[in-house]
């Protein structure tokens, strides 16, 4: 196969995830027909097939891009000079992802269908894992570098920091004021309190 | 209608709601046959249908029930003398019903059809109104009396109060290690923190 036709056929794999994306984000993973994805991505019915052999195939490489994006953030972040900052500066990031309708759509969406699919479950269970490993090894960076004041453990401050992250975006979607952008000063706060604000 | 026929009446209703709630819980609203909540509650098969019209309407009792808990206990709450110890204790309460395999699996199983479902998505919003107006009201009265130190907005704090609750509930879903009532201290401390830990 030639370099064009391989980076030809990646991009149109691209192409069909991220319609599949805005399809499970909008209507839900059952409701999407493969003709919507494969409509979404400009592309004639029944194409999809030549890239992902079903629609759960689909799901599936969502979150599995989901899981590789998470693992390379928190790499990069491992190695950020402050880490309390950058721990910060993360949860500023993420206040903006669940503005965003698409991903905090999808992030529900791959959240329900996790509760029934016990393939799904296993990768989203495998990222939620990295992401809290990645927060666990900043906190205990930060800890080392003298920058915070907290007896819990960096498992145990990692588990509520996804905690908070994960009610962020369950309050998006039951409470349609909820500004996600709005509320990252408070989550800022919260957090500070939680790793600075002091030893009981 | 005797009054010996109604009370039987309503406690077949109430076995045939808490027998659809384990199976929801278990296996998951969709997967659930009404012949399975039948043979939960003891019933021969199609005996739903006396008392429900549809499993649409079973799903629709149960979080109608929960709306109705949490409202009087919100409004039991409310009376309490010391609203920053009932606030705490609430959060103490919820931490022991997410580590309750049925009531976390339903609530879960509630949130993801809520995202597919407007009828049940209106309910589930509504009770999250309730249980936000509930947990304001106590914020409010625990700063009347003195008790807190912070510049949030009862509202806000309201808003954060129900993201932790929630993301505890996403816990128990995403990391089969985390256990609720173990974690009931660290969630007084970060509630603590952030209503009586000062001011910036």
């Amino acid at each position: 196969m030639r370099t064009v036709d391989v980076a030809a056929r990646a991009a149109k794999r691209t192409a069909l995830m991220d319609a599949a994306a805005r399809c499970f984000a909008e209507r839900g993973y059952s409701a999407t027909r493969t003709a919507d994805i494969c409509s979404g991505a400009g592309m004639s019915s029944g194409n999809l097939f030549h890239y992902f052999p079903t629609k759960h195939d689909v799901l599936l490489a969502l979150v599995e891009r989901d899981g590789e994006q998470t693992s390379e953030a928190m790499t990069d972040l491992a190695q950020a000079g402050d880490p309390l900052a950058a721990l910060l500066s993360l949860l500023d990031e993420i206040c903006g992802l669940a503005g965003d309708p698409v991903y905090s759509g999808l992030a529900l969406e791959i959240s329900a269908v996790a509760h029934r699919d016990e393939e799904v479950a296993a990768r989203f269970k495998a990222n939620d894992l990295t992401f809290r490993c990645g927060l666990a090894t900043l906190v205990e960076r930060a800890g080392d570098a003298g920058q915070l004041s907290t007896d819990l453990t960096p498992e145990h401050a990692a588990t509520w920091l996804a905690a908070l992250v994960d009610g962020m975006f369950a309050r998006v979607a039951a409470d349609p004021d909820f500004d996600p952008s709005a509320q990252a000063p408070i989550l800022r706060r919260i957090v500070t309190q939680l790793l600075v604000g002091g030893t009981e």
